[in-house]
């Protein structure tokens, strides 16, 4: 694969149409002109560009259609403040296609302002090819790059009286699911739990914790493809540290204006802004 | 829209290619020729086809690629036999789209066959139109038709104690989704309390219920489409009736070879024999 540190999707000031670009260690800003491709397909050959492209303004690193998967209960710091018995396997489930958001505005319906809006900094995977029936062993090579969600979630919706018990309902709002700001080799990242996990609102410090996570990226990966297909470019959100809104004490539901910012380590920030509508 | 009662979608001998084909109270059968079309956006024309084909296959009514939503607890005598509390909302959560499978075999992974493999007859909704934030009165008119679904489920993988208590992973093997064998229009299905489904494991009868659903088709389009985009062609699992196999006395899990019929009357019957890998 041609070398690479950093993958930015972007909509270019030329054509307003997205684009990928790819960077070495320092890491394309908006203004930017920048040899830009329209899939990730490409990017293991130099040669094929669509030409040089100004940044005009950061996408979410994924292929909008493709799957968001979230993990939960991945660090023991959360599953204490949530007083929950981590189970033998990571609890799983899906945002929809709809959910994917970009760094920026998050509009906010007026049914999740009124049912306990809350954050969720998220370490998050990228998957390079189709995997399926993958050992942990194989699994590194399936896996493209690491960026940074926010499972944003009305945590209201997520109570048992609710829903049941699935936490589907309460994440899965239109553009409950921001990702980026850019994807990060595994290479360059290096090892996770060297690398540290920060969220903020508004500059107030809420989650920091290492990546110390329960089951890593080669374990989900493996996990995720045991009789199923999981297809190139899913994103996989691998649960959030302690520290959400709803166990705060005293409980923060985020307000319309909030500014969210989750700082990975090595990767950067993922800043979003609500909206309430 | 122009008339219909049935929509099939299959594969033509002609060409392999997937059409649909619509038809009056007489369904369309393997070997007849039909009046192929390529999109259920071109339901509404009766000028626009891809000329006569002839059903070799039939297929899941729906698009490959589209959203399957799964909804839990929706009979009062299923929350019975698993000693669960109806919750104020539906319980929902996604299979991923490669679950989607046609009517005939379902290849059953090894990792399925060990962990109680389990069927769940379902009625089953297919969206028209894009829905965000439509309200009970609305959502009929948001209803293309009724089909019948298997939730397939390896069962062990439901339980808290592997889960963490969501569901997702253990509905979401590769081709644990068959839907089928056709859509009917919800005007000539009428009304769903005086229809009934039942499942049968060859021959022996295991579900067998009216459709006495405790979230209806209009509640359910309504809740799904609040403060998020329910894409058109979503298909929505209803939920299932007492009977499952992990409920039954001994407990049955299936086996290698088992059919599994779900007829649901004003439909037809959903067949698919179990194979596994």
């Amino acid at each position: 694969m041609a070398s690479w540190i950093h993958i930015l999707r972007f909509t270019a000031a030329e054509d307003g149409k997205a684009y990928y670009a790819k960077g070495d260690s320092t890491l394309p800003q908006i203004g930017a002109k920048v040899a830009g491709f329209t899939t990730l397909a490409l990017l293991e050959t130099d040669s094929v560009t669509e030409g040089v492209k100004t940044i005009k303004e950061i996408l979410a690193p994924v292929e909008p259609g493709l799957p968001i998967v979230c993990i939960g209960l991945n660090y023991a710091n959360h599953a204490t403040e949530a007083k929950l018995t981590v189970p033998q396997k990571p609890p799983m489930w899906y945002k929809p296609a709809e959910a994917l958001a970009n760094p920026g505005v998050i509009p906010v319906p007026k049914v999740a302002q009124d049912h306990f809006f809350d954050f969720e900094g998220e370490f998050t995977i990228v998957t390079s090819k189709a995997a399926k029936d993958v050992s942990v062993k194989d699994a590194p090579s399936y896996i493209l790059g690491y960026t940074i969600g926010n499972d944003l979630t009305a945590r209201h919706f997520q109570k048992p009286d609710f829903s049941g018990g699935q936490f589907t309902y309460a994440k899965a709002f239109d553009k409950f699911a921001p990702l980026g700001p850019v994807l990060v080799s595994p290479a360059a990242f290096g090892e996770l739990g060297k690398n540290t996990i920060k969220t903020t609102i508004n500059g107030r410090v809420v989650q920091d914790s290492p990546l110390d996570l329960i089951w890593g990226p080669a374990e989900l990966v493996s996990f995720l493809s045991q009789g199923r297909t999981l297809p190139a470019g899913t994103a996989i959100m691998t649960g959030t540290p302690a520290g959400v809104g709803w166990f705060q004490e005293p409980q923060y539901s985020l307000k319309d204006g909030d500014v969210v910012e989750i700082s990975i380590s090595g990767i950067g920030t993922l800043r979003n802004t609500m909206k309430f509508e």
